[in-house]
């Protein structure tokens, strides 16, 4: 006798989306006669081994739809990384409650703990299904085209640079924009998109998939200042150099700035500002800012993509169908079909469980400092419907007088 | 005989609308028979002494509707501060192209210019007619109820904590949102305006206005993390001590950051960085997180409010009219006439040149980390239509079973 109870988590740090996702999964599982009850767990997996549930199935639709745009995780969210023991608790809970579908939306670390806790599940002979929803700005899943909760940020990103470039172009000088991801570049190179004029900038764009070198950095820098008199610059919190030592650490070490040398890289202007105090001293140009755009880009409320909404909304609704119509635990994966059309996999857990997608060598120039056309076409369609534009005068000059 | 010579400039730093003012001036000025030549002067007053002019009579319209629509100042801006000679020479320039009508978009520093160049003109006997045009995202020119730009920032800071505080609620600790305004508190208040639920972030706010003590900094930081778990703070840059020296200088030297103890408010992260530095070392809390939100805030393509889009036309417009019906210099003012709706005045140069207008008292609440009813109820109708809105699950709690 089927017990009928589902339970869904959010894990991870939350997108403009991952609400989309989980009113997929709570609106299409409530058309399953056999569901009787659906829990979400608060706070990730931590909610779970606590047993801090709510019962889902008393939840209006209308306020599910309100919810499901809204960004951040409505069911709350957690940092922690289960091991086989927090992950056996995790069984140990799902088993109590009779918790017969686990759909887990998050990350990379989430995926790796859906398969542990599927793994329990077999082992100990326990009919419980198993399912990862992805969800990340990073971009950084295997096996799918791309992620929900990435190109919503990509867009704000994209945005982002498109008026900073304005701003630059009014009061020029050098702007440092620091963007998140430790190890793929993809949410910085979204700052390409920006871009409508040929002068216009990003005029470099630096990803954790190269390797950073401070010297050819500053001559960068130089000369496209010299160049178009100004220069806008897109950089990825996950620098580093040769060694994989984060640029944020070796530059903090250079000035001492505290006895550690340890920076933190989210959560803080440092990176930014120490790029800034190195072209203010060794260029020796007057205005330089650096903007760390930080927990804006992944929680702005109002910069969205129709795209990415509709996107995390379906892997929600298809996580349920795979779990009742299929017969096998996996990771809900977005497939690219046309320009632009995506359909969806159940990939194995162990094929995106902890492992970590970099930009395609095919998205980067030659030079290591720019996008590729491919990058362009990939990402364009992904940013949605009605995207802000930037125009410009296109003026006749006036003969001068008395400077002739 | 006259000439029938416009000249249009903007000065100062950029905001989302800056160029509704000048497609106003633009559009409006070419219903005038009269009016022969509409010059615009590229980056400011800068742009005028160097005799750097464009021909806006030969842009079309519709690029004119267009580029009314992007944000930053589409002729360019520029930071200088014209003194006495300097005006002086920019009247020189005027008189030999003899120019009849000056326009110059901008705020304090701009107003102050336009006061002196119109004095140059009377002294000198050269029919020159001058209005200033307001425009600041800080809101501190007296005299008018808003200025335009103000609206779009702050519609800007309001989204932004808005989400800041829904990913706060999702993986709890503190967070420090660092808002330009350095004598003015009137876009960091704005922050209030993103708070939907009664334990909504922020939950402090602090401003200029009112002197910054750190002691009491950590006080109010730890009764609010102690009742909600969590706790989003609202800084402006300007926040400063007793004796007016800034928060972020005293921290660096503290710190001994640099050399100079000298720490640049805008452009960089330090002040955020600096207060979230007291919170964990003197708090003892470990998640804390600061962001600055810098160049975003006046520049992010896309976060328009259309109320402030429509002002900034008007104000555009308005000068014009002044100008060719009325008989003497001024400024133009923003004046309150319904809720919601306004009027414009010229106001003697005088009364707004040089002068700051901060936050008036009953905006701010008795303990000095809020802001009353009168400043929600004053900026709400600011912000426009179309104002993203955050929901929450309204869930039933499960009982706990392992855990009881």
């Amino acid at each position: 006798m089927s017990s009928g109870k589902i339970l869904v988590a959010q894990g991870g740090g939350p997108t403009a989306v991952i609400n989309q996702s989980l009113a997929g999964v709570v609106l299409e599982a409530r058309r399953f006669r056999h569901v009787t009850r659906i829990y979400g767990a608060l706070h990730g997996v931590r909610g779970i081994v606590n047993e801090d549930f709510v019962d889902l199935t008393q939840e209006t639709s209308h306020n599910l739809e309100l919810v499901a745009n809204t960004p951040s995780s409505a069911l709350g969210s957690t940092r922690d990384k289960p091991d086989l023991a927090y992950c056996h608790k995790i069984f140990e809970v799902l088993r109590a409650h009779e918790i017969e579908h686990f759909f887990y939306i998050g990350g990379n670390d989430s995926s790796d703990t859906v398969r542990i806790v599927s793994e329990e599940a077999r082992k100990a002979g326990y009919p419980l299904r198993c399912i990862h929803i992805p969800k990340t700005i990073d971009n950084d899943l295997v096996g799918n085209d791309h992620t929900p909760g990435f190109p919503s940020a990509a867009r704000f990103v994209a945005q982002a640079f498109a008026g900073a470039n304005l701003d630059n172009a009014s009061l020029p000088g050098i702007y440092v924009g620091v963007v998140m991801g430790r190890h793929a570049g993809f949410l910085t190179a979204a700052s390409a998109l920006g871009k409508k004029f040929p002068d216009d900038g990003p005029h470099l764009i630096y990803v954790p998939e190269r390797v950073f070198d401070l010297e050819k950095f500053l001559a960068d820098v130089k000369a496209a200042y010299e160049r178009h008199g100004r220069c806008v610059i897109a950089v990825s919190e996950g620098i580093h150099d040769e060694s994989g030592e984060a640029i944020a650490t070796l530059l903090a070490k250079e000035v001492e700035r505290d006895a550690h040398g340890n920076v933190q890289l989210s959560g803080t202007g440092a990176l930014a500002d120490l790029l800034c105090d190195e072209i203010k001293s060794k260029l020796g140009i007057k205005r330089v800012r650096g903007d760390t755009f930080g927990y804006l880009q992944r929680s702005f409320i109002g910069c969205v993509s129709d795209v990415d909404q509709r996107e995390a909304r379906e892997v929600g609704e298809k996580a349920v169908q795979f779990a009742m119509w299929g017969d096998r635990d996996g990771s809900v994966a977005i497939k690219r079909t046309g320009y632009y059309s995506v359909d969806y996999e159940l990939m194995p857990l162990e094929a995106v469980a902890g492992k970590t997608r970099v930009m395609e060598d095919e998205f980067l120039s030659a030079e290591g400092t720019d996008v590729t056309d491919a990058f362009r076409l990939y990402l364009r369609p992904l940013l949605g419907s009605h995207m802000p534009d930037a125009y410009r005068l296109r003026p006749a000059p006036v003969e001068k007088i008395l400077n002739k």
